[in-house]
């Protein structure tokens, strides 16, 4: 854990290019380009300090993190991505359907619903993708 | 998995106890005295129906739902019990400090920090529990 | 429906009165020694501006309100009123069980969870009351 | 009451069928596709257990449905078909409009004028319906 | 700060068409066209009653404005018209850039980043109406 | 704006501790004995990366952080010590309360009571400190 702050950016990156697919790179490289000041942040603050953390496996955060986005509502368009790194980290696509499925108990019936509703988009989006690989 | 409601019932009552100690349980049965109708619902459809099915292990479950309470933000009488639950089905607490801490990006700051705290004072707790149950 | 402001707020007033028992009132009083304006504009928009239109009874009308709060999920302070306000327009106690019962489905169960225990709050107090008007 | 599970089932897809239009079906269909058992505890908890119980007419539940659905905020989607429902149990559009309004007080204008817009929808798209079956 | 309500109504017009460009004006004028009522307690209450007050000028109260619709995290819709009302009253792109980069704190980053796609938006519809213009 | 870790912990502290009075910085030594790491955090990224940044005024910052924290409604505990900073860093007592009463439009009625009595609350304890101050 090396406290130098181009480290904590380096480290962060590798970790967000580790975890992510090209969605959710694009967001944060998207943001760049009119904010960089937010996208360095979240490089640094999130990935950097926080997911680089050896305290929790990425598994088990990325389960923190949908569960989080699920009972916050408003996000999908952040949680599609973060199913994607789900599966990037190990997660299976059952365990995925199950943390939303938990959520209604928490979070309340209509925001898991929403939340389904985009993994059904995240996995549609990869079996179509894996078409067109296949067709090539 | 057995579809008859009192088997709901009666797997949903033996996972509440097994997962959760006297704060928890005190919390269902308390409600169970004024509302037993919503007493009887948490322990069919959250314990029964959810938390016994077999996709997620309840470690990973525990974290999930310490996440989503994270989130919601108001919900530290509800959180506290959790707290201890996630360390009865094997969660440690640096693990649970390491949710709170992830959820300072996801629910900001404030939340992180009440729920800090609520985790802060479940350990304390157990730590007072622990002194008195030795100088019997 | 006149629209002379000193209307909206007699009109306001006298709902507010008619609405809500004393813990409502002095919420409102207690509020109105400290900041007087937000005091003059709860009185005047909600009950002056909303609650005094026909287009739906106070008894739905109360139904909707404690259902937000519920929903909201910080507002215990301000459910309790809303529940003794509640009664006050001719639900019965079965019946705001019911709906914050139902809140289980759209806010989750421990929002419903919490709202339960500030009713069973009210109707303690209420009990705890007609014994000491009872004993005088 | 009964507690057979394939009756909540019954009576919870009767329930559904009876309150819901072909949006509010389709919700649920669609979800089922992809999430089976999302799908079948909607169908049992909401509607088996909860919309079914007698203490509360179905007018009144909808009332209490649609003012929480405006505080989440997030939930357009679900909204949506609900006001429906709520048209046929039997809310005037002068009642939803009315709950609508009464939510700037609880959940805030913005919240409050974006459920006005999506109800502002569901009456347009029952108009273009009403002109294509006439023109039929 | 006179009390007659065609005063307030026309106070809060004035204020509303001093504050907001063409899209605020329009999401006003298009409620109004469905639900009047709303839109006429929009322009009473909030710009006659509370944006008129000298207490407070616009540029920090439309500070806090953009603060609290970025922690809502729903109300995309409301936050552009927000975020072009900011520029009117005397915000620069970078003050407001920097507001939503604040509220990562606050409402955590999933709101921060989908507030600043949205100040993206803003902004780069103006450069389109900018160059529109010119090339006329 | 140096970007050498040591120097954003050391510059956060210096900005904390020049906000903030006893309460807050109460808040964060309390939390850092329990948890040292969000501590560090809190010194680190609101306070170390956000709040030093010259683009916005320390005044404007925090009617964007109170605007924030009565938006999220669940958060008094944090919001007190935001006031009592507010008036360390130049807001008065009635700009603190007008940002309040302006979220009553945002955040709804009863979010906007609870922050007043909170600013209620830290108004009285200020009273009371110099008056205990005076006797002595």
């Amino acid at each position: 854990m090396t406290d130098n702050p181009s480290d904590r950016y380096k480290n962060g990156l590798e970790l967000l290019n580790q975890m992510h697919s090209e969605a959710g790179k694009g967001v944060v490289k998207n943001l760049g380009e009119f904010a960089p000041d937010l996208a360095k942040f979240i490089i640094e603050y999130p990935f950097g300090d926080i997911y680089s953390r050896p305290a929790l496996d990425l598994r088990s955060r990325q389960i923190a993190t949908i569960a989080s986005l699920v009972t916050l509502g408003d996000s999908v368009t952040q949680l599609k991505p973060h199913i994607q790194a789900g599966l990037n980290v190990g997660l299976t696509r059952e365990e995925i359907i199950e943390v939303i499925l938990q959520m209604s108990v928490y979070a309340g019936f209509p925001r898991a619903m929403n939340a389904m509703l985009a993994a059904k988009e995240v996995f549609e989006e990869l079996a179509n993708e894996a078409s067109k690989d296949h067709s090539d």
